[in-house]
């Protein structure tokens, strides 16, 4: 509060709500003052939000959420409230038309210290990522020749929730060519004999995400693909050998790019990677253009990959802990191409 | 455009997006200008905007969304260019940094249009509607005492996909007293004798969504839930008698919540329903301060229910074509309670 100069934060994102009250339910927002957190919900959410928390004051709301605030911060002319950026520019309009205060408009504040994981973070994490591979190792044992890309990430999120968790977004499962696409929607392309296979997933437990990709044959596999798998696997472990805390993030991403360049193969469009956490892409983002270093605590993926549309596309993502001494593997899922 | 007087309008809501040019991925923004529609997207998306959007432009940026915009319209001084009103704080000051024109924020001009389905729009609806009620007959016969709610929403989720549909929203499976949170999220709580069930879910498809409630017992159920979900019954029915083309929503939402009223239960403190399209919940919605009527070519759902905290929650959903003869029911999922 004294960083950003306000009196009162108005915190609109639904993860940033989250991670400040504990609150899981949506369509909530978090007014943040010295004295003490408020959450402002509505009837829907009053139980759940009574029971998560519990240390806030709830204010079920019966009006419109900018006027109940309104009503809330009456009597308080002059004082500095700050919202967060990520809020539409109607909602903003609308907190200026009915609030007493001054009024501004703040980004990233409550993401940065998201950045870093505590151990309870890191813990739901690396949990989510069990659950991941277990799922992933049961969906395995059920596919056959056949079945369509929609009923295969429908039975991986089904063993998901048999595991303790729930997906952390829709799944991708590409057959063949359709990998070329990286954020590809199941059709229902059946599998082939000799098919490649990509899934995209990621589980939420406790309200945290992982993110993982793997690619395997349903058969034999082409001279090309089995060279564009290890080159994205090389172009992989080159990026991780760079992690650890306060290495410069474009030299991790370069290190990845790199190596993909060299095998003459197309580079990926794409970041190398991003953080995770209670939003399955957070701060910090790994690109080229990302300015600043890793920090101990940052939990990111390393996925790079090569689409050649009409073709075939691999990606290999995984989860990573960075710390002082380097990277912590999180997503323990075998890498076998068969 | 000549509505809201301008030359120029970018459309960053995915939803709008998706209407204007047929896109179906995530992150593209579409600029509408006279001479006709640009799509700008990244390497991700590519090959599937290609496919999707054979008559817009397609620029694939290589940097950031504003500055590319910035670039398609730099020497055109005086230019009017109108933002969507749901774009981000953050977003609307960088453009307005970079854009050589005069900006304005403008609110639901998309949506607005959105709100009246042609035929195609209502055909997937309707089919997303049949492969609802497939998929839930097909789950409700391996529902079994000691299944946990988030295996139920797995197994319709399952069912869903290999009736060639996704789930349009986080399933909703809650037994017993938890259905008394309208919006709860699946936990691990497992099915007993003579429980309750409740699962709130929509199917997408070809990009339409439906969202259908229903209730019923695994065994013998209380005199209370009974009589419940009979008023919550009636209350809908009533709900259903009023549509037309012309009525005024107040009067549909009143006359469901006077039933409940009158039966002496706790009147729910949602909507009674809202609209249906690209997006689960569009315009309009139908609350006691919804100005306006409903017309033809609106598709809405019809929801009423009671919630009682440790007890039970009770909620029955339907979705109706609003015409100028009366509602056209699109939901047809039986309602029987064993």
């Amino acid at each position: 509060m004294t960083q950003v100069k306000a009196d009162c934060l108005i915190v609109t994102k639904s993860a940033n709500v989250t991670y400040i009250t504990g609150f899981s339910g949506e369509d909530s927002w978090a007014i943040v003052m010295p004295k003490g957190v408020s959450l402002v919900t509505d009837s829907r959410y009053s139980e759940q939000a009574r029971q998560e928390c519990k240390r806030c004051r709830i204010i079920v709301r019966k009006k419109g959420m900018v006027k109940t605030i309104a009503e809330m911060l009456q009597n308080r002319r002059g004082m500095r409230i700050a919202v967060e950026k990520s809020a539409s520019i109607a909602e903003f309009e609308q907190l200026k038309k009915c609030l007493p205060g001054r009024l501004k408009a703040i980004g990233n504040i409550v993401e940065t210290v998201r950045r870093t994981k505590d151990e309870s973070e890191i813990a739901a994490i690396r949990e989510a990522a069990r659950i991941a591979a277990r799922a992933f190792e049961n969906t395995r044992r059920q596919i056959k020749h056949g079945m369509t890309e929609n009923e295969l990430a429908g039975i991986l999120d089904l063993e998901i929730r048999k595991s303790g968790g729930q997906h952390a977004f829709e799944t991708i499962a590409a057959f063949g060519a359709n990998a070329s696409r990286p954020h590809h929607r199941p059709t229902s392309r059946k599998l082939r004999k000799n098919d490649t296979v990509l899934i995209d997933f990621g589980v939420r437990f406790n309200g945290y995400c992982c993110d993982i990709t793997r690619c395997f044959t349903s058969g034999k596999i082409s001279r090309l693909y089995y060279r564009v798998y290890k080159a994205v696997q090389k172009a992989q472990a080159a990026a991780l050998k760079e992690i650890k805390a306060g290495v410069e993030i474009t030299k991790v991403d370069s290190a990845a790019r790199t190596v993909i360049k060299k095998s003459g193969l197309p580079v990926y469009g794409h970041g190398t990677g991003h953080g995770l956490g209670l939003e399955v892409h957070e701060m910090p983002s790994l690109s080229p253009k990302t300015e600043g270093t890793l920090q101990a605590g940052n939990v990111i993926t390393i996925e790079p990959g090569v689409y050649m549309p009409g073709k075939l596309g691999v990606r290999i993502e995984d989860d990573v802990l960075v710390t002082e001494k380097g990277p912590v593997l999180l997503s323990k899922i075998p890498k076998n191409l068969e």
